[in-house]
Formats: structure tokens, sequence, C-alpha cells
């Protein structure tokens, strides 16, 4: 079932003493170059440096005092790691990570900095699956997924919800895809709060589930995943794929080359730090602005946390 | 003579249509870090990214149409040739500007893409200053001056105005040392529209001629300036030294080492790009923070152009 335009409202009133309301950032420069009026929701800025901590906090928030007490667990390498981990502390709850133990000892620091609990797998789906089912029985903890989770997904539209109270007027909103969580909560927020508004995705090429998912009506996979937008390697989930399905106008795909550029013009230019998967939302519009031109656009900048050490340009 | 408040005033207003109000931020990482509540005015998301922006603007916007008619000149390498290029590109003027045959490619590139018309010198100070005479002849136009100009001085006042506008309350601001131009025109806006705040700079120990000039009693020189601040190898002039000598209250030297960590901080952090030189400001604060306990800190985060493929870290 399809979430109702009450229950975006009230994720919005839930999140709203845990989270940043992001600002809306704008460049003369880039509405030049697009030929559109182009205005970037900053959830780089968010806490934790992304829009999961949104997810994550209205998900918790959802909880009973029972399961609080015996805290959550999700298994991710990424930010939704950190973001459960942030959040579960915000609220006194306790958060069990399971990470590949093959991931980069930053991100592993960046957790434990959250005081998430980390427990490491083998770094294949069904270890580090079998390995969240374990700790559920052993302590309880309810298992919150990083993008195919009903209160995840609300809580995620609470940015494009935002971004629409101050911009009501907006012709489109770009988001990335990866799993489909953030893609899915601002096609619900663009359905219920725009005004003839289109949620469009980004994805890269070489991870184009999602757009071959949306064709085929079936969730799709993918066989490779060289991109290095590496928040967007996992494919959608059967809460968020009939969401998508029903609100997400189209997507478009891009290339390797065009990620980099976009993300290195809004480094150069906006003078603000995003992470690869957030230029693809980017780039996809410059790939196709012709088809924009003269539009208001928003573009969801899903996150900043990006290793300085390990630039693409 | 001293500018006087009427002055910063009138400014204010001047500049404003062609400069952005910059925003405000904050990082609660960054406030418990230092035990105190920190505000950065960020110039780094300035038009071409720096708060020289306001001081070319004020300076061009108080020619007489004669002298607007027959243009202006500069020598710079840096912030100030993009910013006199781009304000006098917005006004309608033509911009010569002097910049070393050894300058960056990429440094040329960007002043001929704000209009600049650029003559190479050699690169020491006499065949700069030979150079930019020999334009003031043959074209006419009015010399300015990066930062020992008045009317530029009193544009980069208007950042601090902005940021005591919003934030009345400071009790210091915290601005980089280099030509002092910056530091000169927040110190007078610190001392008319400040509530007992404080102006205090950051300057690099390699390139530490203000704080002596500011002991000795006279402008001081470097003889070497090993830093990676590059936008604060200069030293003071006769026009902003009385200023600085009579409204700032400290300057707080930092190392090598320390600008670097301090601006990897905000990168990492805040999300934000800023350069090494406006890092200096906010080293400062870092090594002194004991001192700052509780206070409520301004910070001028001056700029954000820097070499994507030269990071010092």
């Amino acid at each position: 079932m399809i979430p109702t335009k009450q229950e975006v409202v009230e994720a919005c009133d839930r999140v709203k003493p845990y989270v940043h309301n992001t600002p809306v950032l704008k460049s003369s420069f880039i509405n030049e170059l697009v030929g559109a009026e182009v205005f970037f929701k900053c959830e780089n800025f968010q806490k934790m440096g992304a829009f999961k901590m949104r997810g994550a906090t209205n998900a918790i928030l959802q909880l009973s005092e029972t399961q609080k007490k015996a805290g959550v667990v999700t298994h991710s390498s990424g930010n939704f790691a950190q973001a459960l981990s942030l959040a579960a502390k915000n609220l006194d709850v306790k958060a069990y990570i399971v990470m590949p133990e093959n991931a980069p000892q930053v991100k592993k620091e960046a957790v434990k900095g959250y005081g998430g609990i980390i427990t490491e797998s083998e770094s294949t789906p069904i270890a580090r699956e079998t390995e969240a089912e374990r700790i559920q029985k052993e302590t309880g903890a309810t298992f919150i997924h990083p993008s195919n989770n009903r209160n995840v997904i609300l809580g995620n539209a609470t940015s494009a919800s935002e971004l629409l109270q101050s911009h009501p007027d907006l012709d489109c909103i770009f988001t990335p895809v990866g799993g489909g969580g953030l893609i899915a909560g601002t096609s619900l927020a663009v359905n219920y709060f725009g005004n003839n508004c289109k949620t469009i995705g980004g994805e890269p090429f070489e991870v184009d589930d999602a757009f071959r998912s949306l064709q085929s009506g079936k969730i799709e996979f993918n066989e490779t995943t060289n991109t290095i937008a590496d928040g967007l390697k996992t494919f959608l989930g059967d809460i968020n794929f009939p969401i998508i399905q029903e609100f997400v106008s189209e997507i478009i795909r891009v290339e390797e080359a065009e990620i980099i550029s976009a993300m290195k013009l809004i480094w150069e230019r906006m003078k603000i730090i995003i992470e690869p998967s957030s230029a693809v939302a980017f780039a996809a519009l410059l790939r196709e602005k012709d088809r924009f031109k003269n539009k208001k656009v928003g573009i969801i900048i899903s996150g900043g946390n990006v290793d300085l050490k390990n630039l693409p340009f």
C-alpha cells in the first residue's frame, strides 16, 4: 500500500527536531550553463553528511518503546550505517551494524564515532543477511533496511517536502537512484505537494537496474557494478518499487565521465563537497538539458561523504 | 583618515545589488570541538568565489563616469585579478590585469573568463608596477590596489557588516591577514556595528609580517614566503595599517600543519570547499580555543578557489 499524504506530513513533523532543514543553494553560472533555474537541496549539509539521516531517524521513531530498548540492526558499508548509528544514538537506542570485513577502515571508524556497534561479516549478500538475522535473534533488535523500508522511505520524503515548501513551483525534482529509497520518498512528496511537478531519476549506465526495472515491470539486477557512484550499486526492493512505478516519470542514464565532470563542476563552481552518487542527478540534467530549458528544476544533493585521498580528478 | 561609520553604511548599500549576501553556516561538531558557538560567513560562496568581489565592486562604483570609461588596472595573480575583472564586466568597465608571466595557466584562464584583459610581466614587484604604470599612462585607466585602497577596504567591510547584522551579539570575528584589506575592513565593521566585539587576525608563522608590524609599529616584510596560504604572502600598506593598528585586537600565528588540518576539518565536516588562506583564521581559533570557551565567534571564510589537482591532503 502506497503511503498517504497524511503519513508524509506526519513524518515531516516527526523528524523535524532531529534533522537539519538543509539549505537550498543556487548558482548563476550553472543556471546559465543549463538554461534553467536550478535549486540544489543540500543534504550533504545534513547531519552525518547525507539524506539517510532522515529515513533512519523516522524508522527508529516509529518503533515501540519495547522495540527501542532492544535496539536496531542493519547491514551497510555506506551512509546508512552512519545514519542509523547517529539516529539511534540521538534517541538513546543501540544500533548494530553489520559491515563487510573488507570495508574501508575510515568507514568503520565513522560508524564507531557515531556509536554504532559493528559486527563484521564476509562481503557476500548472504553472509551479511545471515549475520543480521543472528543479531536479531540474539538481541531482539529490529532490522531496518537501508532503502526498502516503508518508514525509511517516508523519512526520505521529508527532504523534497522541505524543498517544495520553500519552492512550491518546481517543474521537476531530480534524485539519484540506488536502492530506490530516496527516489521513492521524493516521488511521494512530489505527488502530494508538487504543482504539476515530476520526479526524475539519474542512474549510471553501469548499474542501470532501476531503468531496466521500470521497462520490464519487475525488479532487475546488475551483473557488474563498475561505477564511481558507490552509493548506487544496490537494487530496488518490493516496498519502494511499486511507489517508483506509480510516481516516477523517468530515469535518465549517464556515463561515468559525465558523473565525474558534473561532480567537478559543482565542487569548482559551487564550492560544496558532494559525493559521486549526488553528481549523478545533476549529470542527468546536464545530459538532457535541452528538454528542461527555462524550467525550475530541483536537485537533491544526496550526500557529501567522500574520501579526500581518493578523488576522481 | 579612518573611514567613518557613514562610509561603511554607504558601501553596504552601494555593493548590495552586485554581491551575494553570503550564507552563515554552523556545525554542531565544530562547536563541540571548539567549545564555542562558531559562525562561518561563507565568502567562498561569493561571486567568483572570494570576498574580493566586494572591494573590487565598491572601488569601481566610486569612480567618476570619465574614469569608468578609461577602465581600471591592477596587478594580481590571485583572487583580486578575477574579482576586478568580474566587477568591471558587471559595470561595463574595462579591466587591465597585470599578471606574472609564470602565473598558472588556470588563473589566466579564469581572469580571461571574467573578461579581464591580461598583460604579462616579469614576476618581480618592480616589473609589475612598471607595467601597471605604463597601462595607466597609455589608457588613462585608474589603478586599484588589491588591498591598500580605501574603497576596496570599505567594500571588504560589507562582509562583516552583513554578519553582524544577522548575528549582532558576536564576541569576536576572525579573519586571515594577508595584504591587510580584509582585516582592516572587518575591523571597521566590528568597531561600528559590534557590541563589545573584537577583530582577531590569523596569520601563518611563515609570513608573520602583520604580527611583527603591530609589534614594531611600522610595516614589516617577509624575507621568505613558504606558506600554503598563497593569498597571505603580501604585506600591509599605508592605508590599511593605521586602521589595523587602531581596531584589531590581536593577531594569532599558526603553523603550516595547523592550517592544513583546519582546512581538512572544514572540508570533511562542513562539506564546503575553502582555500588554505581561509583555513588560517579557523586554525587560529583552534590553536587558542581555550581562550574562547562559550563565546560566540564569527569567522570570515575568505574564499574557495583551490586547485583540485593540488590538494595538501
